[in-house]
């Protein structure tokens, strides 16, 4: 039997923490999206404050936006979507199974390092095995209809929105009035997505219902080309410095032939998830998307949504310079990168293997762990109080059961950076240990000290 | 011509400075939805904030969720939304109007303070003014629906969630396994839902696109009279903490009768937001679910769902307690309670009227904001150095333009809970003057001492 892979691993531990579940899994699930458990919302919500802070917060010509899921029909109509928004489906004529005629293509080339010379007619289908016995590709629109009203008819149909951005574009002039901003500006936004996907899957990278943080930064036509690098420099970064290696990070330059309709240049940034097949993916696309965005929503609604430089008194359409995020796919990164198996040392002398997440102390979703050494009357109000001290400004856990051994190691599997060990000297010098996930090293902390201790350790969390 | 509502002024605000816009305006609207601004956006945050603090993080009996917007239909079978989730629709003959003939008869009452008892002939349409002229009543689903995957045939038929309360049931077991929680705990969620509104009105209030903090919290049967009083009181407190005044909220018992299938007792937190017709709207139900959504959802299922007690060893179905909370109600609320107009003293010795926003500290999108006397060299380097040292703690202005007292009413009018003076003494005192929004007293605070300041009087934002 093969090994599984880190990626097997991972996903079982995310399954068996309680940090994703499928989604409706007692009635067989939807093969379209998954549910974020305790410790998966936690996680999730610091990525976002994280990109929240970094993107909107700490800065001065950034400001924040939470636009609608279902937007007039005529934006779609407007951004190209409703045209543009199609891929290629084939089925195998053989399982019927279907897939993405583009991911197919792309999937030889990863693996055989050259495009296949005869199309389709040289891949093999995943499921069955089948080579070269597809259907004619045809067309397939991505957007998820409903109807709003009391009518089914075409009056009432509406699109759920496949990206946030286009909320943004249609705002633009709001967002830059009322707030007086002035051109260099962005205008970032979370929110959730939805795009009836072919063929779902990998776990959460590929799903049809998932969440994305956006930005849409608008600058002067002429300086786009300098903005677009200063931007796909910070958001590699950003990445790097919540503890993605570098090495696992690569750029992808799309090929100018195959451009999206509004775009000059678009560069992905791109993780080694390891996944069978194609080892990389996608976690954030950074494109130059010109004027087409502003041009276009000008035309189609009837309003001017040029700009006049106050400075200069010069009027012109912004270019718009995008960092297009999937939360839910850095997530996965996150968590990948962070998975390790070592060794630590057990309470007999020898070691024991362990299992470990060396997340980033700001990502982590439990940020210390409260280990009373037994559940007696002497440690656990003191092991209480101060589990409930340190709540009022960390998700704290209090774990109380099985020998302190196995709660390292269940600390250790979440991530979480600190364990504060209640023991039978506390009594005595009013002092806790408090261990270092990474390190496993122990210190010897004042009760009055532990919320500064970790206060200092946990900067920005 | 009629002096407009203290409600018409708050929505003209949040209108005027970025809180709210209308979902794609550009485009005419959707009347579905609301976008939220740079300070909307920020205000909505912090609400949520404050609520997974209070309800989820603060407690070691409550851990958090965030489970998908599209479920398997068969839970919607199971819930009762597909056969019970229906509204009586009426249609006014004259005018073609629709309305919900409920929400018709409750506005007469409302108003008179008797239902109508000729039912809707004693009604007249609040559009064309046409009395007892109504088409039978039609029972109409607020389900939204879609389709997922490639067909559009029934086999891809499923339903956007009309609350996030189901997606809490299902996970039941996987978070309480995963989790290791005892009954009596608890599981929250915030996020967006979406029902088919016949008749979306009242600014934010009543949606079709709508975001909840729901929070189910199971309990032994038996004690769930108990724990149902404890959350009215607790969730009733949560406001008034937060500055609603008691007055201002009232209970509705919802009558023995009326009670939806599922509930043995449900009573709304409704506040006072003025509205013509019926000034009270609800904020949040709070509803004893008793063993229904278990149950249920075992029998359709196949899942057990029952609970073994590991101190009794009984096993039993746990009754639900739900403190379902409108997100954006709830913002709505906090913006017309913060509303005021007084009297601010000018620089000319006189008095201004301003409109203040006295919203409690935490929840101000905006805390603090560096305003330098003048754009000269001499001070803006401060006041730019010191709008980027709090900048990495708190959302805050920096705001160079126009006169001193104009950027007081600003700030005011937005619920600033600080403003900050640099001035031409600041050189050789290296000190600011701190203004409070509420009392408007002023202090001279040294540089060094600004962030402790404002920290100490910040807690929890």
């Amino acid at each position: 039997m093969a090994q599984p892979s880190r990626l097997d691993n991972v996903i079982s531990l995310a399954k068996r923490r309680g940090f994703v579940f499928p989604c409706g899994e007692i009635y067989g699930g939807t093969r379209s999206a998954w549910d974020y458990g305790p410790l998966g919302v936690e996680l999730k919500e610091n990525i976002k404050r994280q990109w929240w802070r970094n993107v909107v917060a700490s800065r001065d010509d950034i400001v924040g936006l939470d636009s609608s899921v279902i937007l007039p029909p005529k934006v779609w109509e407007a951004s190209g979507h409703i045209g543009a928004f199609v891929d290629p489906l084939v089925e195998c004529l053989s399982c019927h199974k279907r897939y993405r005629e583009d991911h197919l293509l792309e999937e030889f080339e990863e693996k055989k390092g050259r495009a296949p010379e005869g199309g389709l007619a040289e891949v093999a289908c995943a499921n069955c095995g089948n080579r070269g016995q597809w259907t004619e590709p045809k067309m397939f629109n991505g957007l998820l209809k409903t109807h709003l009203g009391v009518t089914e008819d075409e009056s009432g149909l509406h699109y759920l929105r496949p990206e946030t951005a286009q909320g943004i574009f249609v705002n633009f002039e709001n967002v830059q009035r009322t707030s007086r901003m002035k051109v260099p500006f962005g205008i970032g936004q979370i929110g959730k997505s939805f795009r009836n996907e072919i063929t779902p899957g990998n776990f959460i990278f590929r799903t049809r219902e998932f969440e994305q943080m956006e930005m849409e930064f608008f600058v002067k036509p002429g300086s786009d080309e300098e903005w677009h690098q200063y931007w796909i420099d910070a958001r590699t970064d950003w990445y790097t410095e919540l503890g993605i290696n570098r090495d696992n990070l690569r750029h992808f330059e799309h090929p100018a032939e195959k451009l999206s309709h509004y775009s000059k240049r678009t560069v992905d940034i791109e993780y080694r998830f390891g996944f069978t097949g194609s080892e990389w993916g996608e976690l954030e696309g950074v494109a130059n998307r010109t004027d087409f965005d502003l041009s276009t929503h000008s035309q189609h609604s009837g309003k001017d949504l040029s700009y006049l430089d106050p400075a200069t008194n010069e009027r012109y359409t912004p270019y718009v310079i995008e960092p297009a995020a999937g939360l839910t796919r850095s997530l996965m990164a996150f968590l990948v990168e962070a998975y390790d198996e070592d060794e630590a040392p057990n309470t007999k002398g020898g070691v024991d293997k362990r299992t470990v997440l060396h997340l980033d102390p700001r990502l982590a979703p439990v940020k210390a762990a409260v280990l009373p050494l037994s559940k007696s009357e002497e440690l656990m109000p003191t092991a209480s109080a101060l589990a409930k001290e340190l709540r009022g400004i960390w998700n704290v856990d209090l774990d109380v059961t099985q020998a302190i051994g196995k709660r390292y190691r269940r600390q250790d599997e979440i991530g979480t950076p600190y364990c504060i060990t209640v023991d039978f000297d506390t009594k005595d010098d009013q002092a806790v240990t408090i261990r270092d996930r990474d390190t496993m090293k122990q210190e010897r902390v004042a009760l009055d000290q532990v919320q500064s201790y970790l206060a200092a350790r946990l900067i920005g969390a």
